[in-house]
């Protein structure tokens, strides 16, 4: 198993280095980015394009006509208006995505997509407590001597859930025997999931985010991202598609 | 007891806000700024100048001839050449440092504290573990409505040590029933400190800083920076001078 000779965390965006050609990026939006697309290529999606803005979303609608795509993403916690669908993994259902293309635009979790391409990382791939067995279970296979946990945070704010997802990902990579160079951000993160670990959905529903989405109505989604291990695929961007790696 | 009604953690100097006029700061350089003035004022010094350079010290020491000024401080972890300590808190003993002013330059926790004058900050106060219990005890007698937990960090990167004494004051603050608004920072700090608290000493050892320290020969520092509730005064800023609050 290739050991990890680096892993650093960054807790938000702008901390992102500009330079990833020779890192894997594990992008991380619990709620709701990450955690919808593992969700959207669980139910058969055939791909999710990351887009910076509604219009360029609309765009890939109108250049992919040969595909059935789908408009999804959100500003502001809900769908954007003439979307098809929002950004809730719930939403991703099999008979609402199954085969289709999902052109896809969200605050945070786009922004951070997007960044890890201009620094030309290397491989992305997305993690969320749903998939996050399934994560670690790659990089048994991988060769990934560094490795950027990037958390797309809150409006340039650390997110609770994305650090406390970063630091479950240490924890599954060291139980699985994967040795590993992690920076003090890293090792922090591992600290706080573990000690989060007696409660960990009250600790996921403590953070901000988390409580502006059960005013919204959006309870559900907070409740089923902070569920581990529910779906099996790692979402990984081929070109300008993600899909199942 | 005032609530806080709002209370943030920034991880590196550059994250602090440009406005800091309704804060009160916390500037926390567990290895070893924070922790050496506390040590130096529990010690018997009269005051410590935070300068940014050494010349700024040695101009420090031109200016206020009527005191005893010592030159302190540190460049690559070591003394700085014709200075007459270093930036160990050991050294700051009785002998070494009562009745004397100590005109200070660090690498990271004199950049923090400088940030936080320019910034405006209505308090400045200096925390370390050595002085936790104290800094948190100022919190149940101070109107302190907006506060900021304010770490060195380590050359721009999260520093381990500085974010687990943050978690630990938030938790102090929550045992002795101050009420506040932490933000998602403050909170996973919390979690880290508590996911550390079964060998608290060990955490803050894994650290990238302290594994220089040691590696640089001042394990006893790092040892005793992780010491709890050692020395009972918190340091404050007045005017350019941190005194005894």
């Amino acid at each position: 198993m290739p050991p990890i000779d680096r892993c650093d965390l960054s807790l938000v965006p702008s901390a992102m280095p500009a330079d990833l050609s020779r890192a894997v990026v594990v992008a991380i939006d619990v709620l709701r980015a990450t955690t919808t697309i593992a969700c959207a290529l669980q139910s058969g999606a055939r791909s999710i394009i990351p887009c910076a803005e509604p219009a360029d979303a609309i765009a890939v609608r109108e250049r992919m006509r040969d595909y059935h795509v789908l408009l999804g993403g959100e500003r502001g916690s809900v769908r954007i208006p003439g979307f098809d669908i929002d950004n809730s993994p719930l939403s991703c259902t099999r008979e609402a995505v199954a085969g289709k293309v999902l052109a896809f635009t969200t605050t945070n979790g786009t922004r951070t997509l997007r960044r890890a391409i201009q620094a030309g990382a290397r491989e992305i791939l997305c993690a969320a407590f749903v998939n996050l067995d399934a994560v670690a279970a790659k990089f048994t296979e991988i060769d990934a001597s560094t490795v950027l946990l990037a958390c797309a945070g809150d409006e340039g704010a650390i997110a609770l859930e994305d650090l406390l997802l970063a630091g479950a990902l240490v924890e599954r990579l060291r139980a699985k025997g994967i040795a590993g160079d992690f920076d003090d951000g890293a090792k922090a993160a591992a600290l706080a999931y573990r000690g989060a670990s007696g409660d960990l959905q009250a600790a996921i529903a403590s953070g901000k985010h988390a409580q502006a989405l059960v005013h919204a109505g959006f309870a559900d989604d907070v409740a089923f991202a902070a569920q581990l291990d529910a779906v099996s695929v790692v979402p990984v961007l081929r070109g300008e598609e993600i899909r199942v790696w």
